[in-house]
């Protein structure tokens, strides 16, 4: 566009390549990164150099992490025989972060998808019931989205681990704390009546 | 916190320095440069670093740019004796993308700000004076933010051009292309009755 010196212009459109960032956000982003100190653009800079580097796959449980086998999956504490199965990595944070949980992850790194043309073999299922086998593991944990593709992918492992010697269980739908029932859609609405508890204990 | 592997953590620390982005967003982009390919996160990684390297500001206008004195100051297209005061970079670049004015920039480099201790000596003002008298220029168009400080600015630089050979104009203000009355504030509303301009023409 020639409207920019040019520097600053591919620092926008390199900006503008990340998921929400428009081209304002770009700019603003851009320009706050001028203004700022040094330190402030070098160390986003080495950031994401670093992150690339060091960041890989935990060859156990498929999350990410800088050393192989992650902290989870050497933490001995952590071996409770309760194993969650997760979509991605930011699910497993959002689970860690609400310290509701305290067993070993699995990583299946997407949902079974045949439009995208993602099946079994692109998921770490071979790796679950590999872990299955070997480790000593009591509950699997189903904490899949529930979108389309996730609600297959819970019915596939729920067949596929049905008759091993394992307890089968997926995390609760229904309304979302502060939610309100005027605003809720009619199938999560249906699912939180069907899948109603008593009020006794 | 532990639940992030270090190296991730710095990155999303780094993401949330940014203005306008949380520890969420951070979060969602530290984890989509990890998803994405290298080239991603190490050209952004580039263009970081050679934006604070490269990029200043031209000893002319005191806009940003990678070469001193900036294409526009050197444009000799450009030189039509108009001259467009603003306050910052961020505003002469918006000027520039709506394509309605062919002259040259001032950047104040800020507004006069007595509460933030930012006052005349802090702004490019004395620069402003000194180019009136070895440039040929027949107009100034104010163009600053209508703030508070950005006002008093405006009262300031009218009253110094006072008595100097030069027309001193200020874009107008009043309501918004697509704006509607019923939403706008009364301050805006009383400018632009009071502005209001013939329809005859």
């Amino acid at each position: 566009m020639g409207i920019y010196p040019p520097s600053l212009g591919r620092l926008i459109e390199q900006f503008s390549k990340f998921p929400g960032i428009g081209q304002k956000s770009a700019e603003r982003l851009a320009l706050y990164a001028l203004r700022s100190p040094k330190e402030l653009a070098e160390g986003l800079a080495q950031s994401l150099l670093e992150v690339k580097e060091k960041i890989r796959f935990c060859s156990i449980c498929f999350n990410l992490t800088d050393k192989d086998p992650c902290p989870i999956c050497t933490d001995q504490r952590r071996a409770n025989g309760s194993l969650c199965v997760v979509e991605g990595p930011g699910d497993q944070l959002a689970i860690e972060k609400s310290g509701a949980f305290k067993g070993r992850y699995h990583v299946l790194q997407g949902v079974l998808s045949p439009l995208d043309g993602i099946g079994v073999e692109d998921l770490r299922i071979a790796e679950l019931m590999s872990r299955l086998r070997n480790e000593t593991i009591k509950e699997v944990i189903l904490a899949i989205n529930p979108t389309v593709e996730g609600e297959a992918t819970v019915s596939y492992l729920a067949d596929m681990l049905r008759g091993k010697d394992v307890i089968v269980t997926r995390i609760a739908l229904g309304i979302p704390l502060g939610g309100d029932l005027k605003y809720i859609d009619s199938m999560t609405l249906k699912r939180s009546i069907d899948n109603r508890s008593s009020c006794a204990s």
